[in-house]
């Protein structure tokens, strides 16, 4: 094996079990004896030379990693242009691993994680530097090419369905002199994975989630509100799940009508399960309450569902096995082999098959009548939600979250400026 | 013992365990060998006559009850007036308690449920018809005197500290590129409990919640944005909670500003966070997110407090005991007898303390800043949070919670009409 450093960073938006994907890349690096430095704050600490020594944490403090949500090392919203357009840049992450010794490069995040790998990995080639580049997936949105499903999506919906079929048996019992309609907002500007997996709470038309609203059609004001009034004359009450990112048959998000500025010039924060819920109410004058989970969607670690972790870990595992056999712009991706009893492996995936790529849901997957999921979207989306894996508790009843040191290693170039 | 009937009802918001307390109710009245008829939606059951019998659930489905949020029967948001403004409908109840040969009335709620379960006690005294009335308690609101806590708040307490904690990993994560500043809305009309609660998710000024804003201090904005702005520069991000209740010094609610018309004349259903996040980004430039987890907090019973649900059960328990032995106009409350370790026990108080009373948030439980909770507050609140008791999940990933059959003795009067 050759010598060298492995260097380990996160991507855009953080998950309930990428620490734990982070967990399995240092167990395994560690137990192949290569040490495992992590970029803070994602290609930024790269950039930065703001590199982490991961060999300062305890083994306790890598294992409780696995359980603990978020991103520990910092995670980072930059996407790198072309190699061109952003040369300087490129070139730096080169010189900062030539200035570490770094012979193995994992990005985890999505598309445009896999994409920077694998520009990296170009530019390595081209100056003939040794290196590998692996992308590891995660992703809450599900929207990553080649990969059955992504790391981080699975908890999330587990997150989702639990958490509406909870609101709904407090709606259900409240609905005869109270809150009549409740609107979920799921995350999903894209696609409409979180929303769909919402869908996981009931079966039928009369169980909740009775109406979802999905990205991937066009939101139609008057045919959605004569569905809302005939749920509520037909079952007492609607729950209403909405994915954040529908729009109109025009192309406006919906989301969009709810903001703007008050009578005051203060900026309205809406969102669309707000807007829905004043419109609910407005309309058809039933009393309603909403929700925006927001950030707690994928950061719920202590409702994780156990396959999704499992998947996380072996994405991380199979990452640093791909790194050291020198197979170079690949990422570790999920196939299902089987729906039921469910049945999944790990394999490589070149990036250029992933980088920039987007998995929208399959037509297949909404009701025909728009509102709702298929059983193909059930077969698909059940087992990935299947399965608990809660965190240790704390004698004070909270889970026991670590927070690492994250010990730098001395700067050894002088600063970028970019 | 006296033959008849006893007769439950759900009242007021539901909780995480409230069906476990009637669980409890049912287990203890079967194993007595008395009958439990449980109103539908509440107080509306009875004078509607829609009396559920529960002897038609199984000793399956009962069980279930204990780990299944909502109101499994129905609850209701309605409050009778005073005996003489509401005469016609308190007889009504008496009416159809004798139909029914109830002779014990356990009502499950917060201060009205107490009054009306006393006012209903003494018209059946001025009727001799022999009744006996007893107040189970209940409510996220913590507000119920006499009691030391409230069933149902450990639990939305958990929720509430869990989910702050688990948020605040993702924010510490993203913010160097992405949000810098979250906000979190808890329940809490009259009193910060909930609020206070968020606290118990990190310790010192510089652990989130970094900042909390109680209904008990009067809100003002220039003084906030500047707590805001120095913990961002000195943390790198701030996780502020609000309380829904909170109002500025001339009495006016925070949330109503955030609501009103937008420029079509559409109601804007702002809420407390999604205003001050507007003003945050509008003032402070910071780039924002919040959460509204709106009922997601009170239904969440797959995070449920253990010490909460022992409560829950041990009030239902205690209920049917006192009824039985026909004591009049009481409700079985929690006497807490040491904090650590933390230790309490069930007695009787008389309803006529707690019907229509509030309790207060203690003055000493918030800091001195205004901005965060103290040891006092820490001491009273931990353990009520403190210890899982999750419920069982099934091969589908979601937790086996019941909805009962539900079905209505046959009614033996006229339609009332009031």
């Amino acid at each position: 094996m050759a010598s060298g450093n492995l260097l380990y960073a996160q991507s855009g938006g953080v998950t309930a079990v990428i620490n734990a994907t982070a967990a399995a890349v240092i167990g395994a690096a560690r137990a192949r004896k290569v040490k495992v430095l992590a970029a803070r704050n994602g290609i930024l600490g790269v950039l930065r030379e703001e590199l982490i020594d991961t060999s300062k944490e305890s083994a306790a403090a890598i294992r409780a990693l696995a359980h603990t949500p978020g991103g520990a090392f910092g995670s980072c919203r930059v996407k790198l242009k072309s190699l061109e357009q952003d040369r300087a840049r490129y070139e730096r992450l080169l010189e900062v691993f030539k200035a570490h010794d770094v012979r193995w490069f994992l990005y985890n995040g999505g598309n445009d994680s896999a994409d920077t790998a694998l520009k990296v990995s170009q530019l390595a080639a081209e100056f003939g530097y040794p290196l590998t580049c692996v992308g590891v997936p995660k992703t809450v949105d599900n929207d990553l090419a080649v990969t059955d499903c992504c790391p981080g999506f699975g908890s999330a919906a587990k997150y989702t369905a639990v958490s509406v079929r909870e609101c709904a048996l407090d709606v259900a019992a409240m609905a005869d002199t109270s809150t009549k309609v409740f609107v979920y907002e799921a995350m999903g500007r894209h696609a409409g994975w979180l929303a769909a997996a919402a869908g996981l709470a009931g079966r039928g038309t009369d169980e909740a989630p009775h109406l979802i609203l999905f990205p991937e059609r066009p939101y139609e004001e008057a045919a959605f509100f004569a569905q809302v009034k005939a749920t509520v004359e037909r079952v007492g009450y609607c729950v209403v799940v909405a994915s954040e990112g529908i729009q109109t048959a025009d192309g406006r998000f919906v989301a969009d009508a709810g903001g703007g500025k008050d009578s005051f010039g203060h900026t309205q924060l809406g969102g669309v399960a707000s807007y829905l819920a004043g419109r609910v109410k407005d309309t058809l004058g039933y009393k309603v309450h909403w929700t925006l989970p927001d950030y707690l969607q994928r950061s719920a670690r202590h409702l994780a569902s156990k396959t999704d972790l499992a998947q996380a870990q072996a994405v991380g595992k199979a990452a640093v096995e791909l790194a050291l056999k020198g197979r170079n712009a690949v990422m570790p991706v999920i196939v299902r082999t089987a729906d039921a009893p469910y049945r999944w492996k790990i394999e490589a995936a070149p990036l250029d098959r992933i980088a920039n790529h987007e998995k929208k849901m399959p037509a297949n997957f909404i009701r025909k009548d728009g509102y709702g999921i298929t059983d193909a979207a059930r077969r698909y989306l059940e087992p990935l939600i299947r399965g608990e894996a809660p965190p240790p508790y704390g004698r004070d009843g909270i889970p026991r979250y670590v927070v690492l040191k994250n010990v730098l290693v001395k700067a050894k170039l002088p600063a970028f400026d970019g």
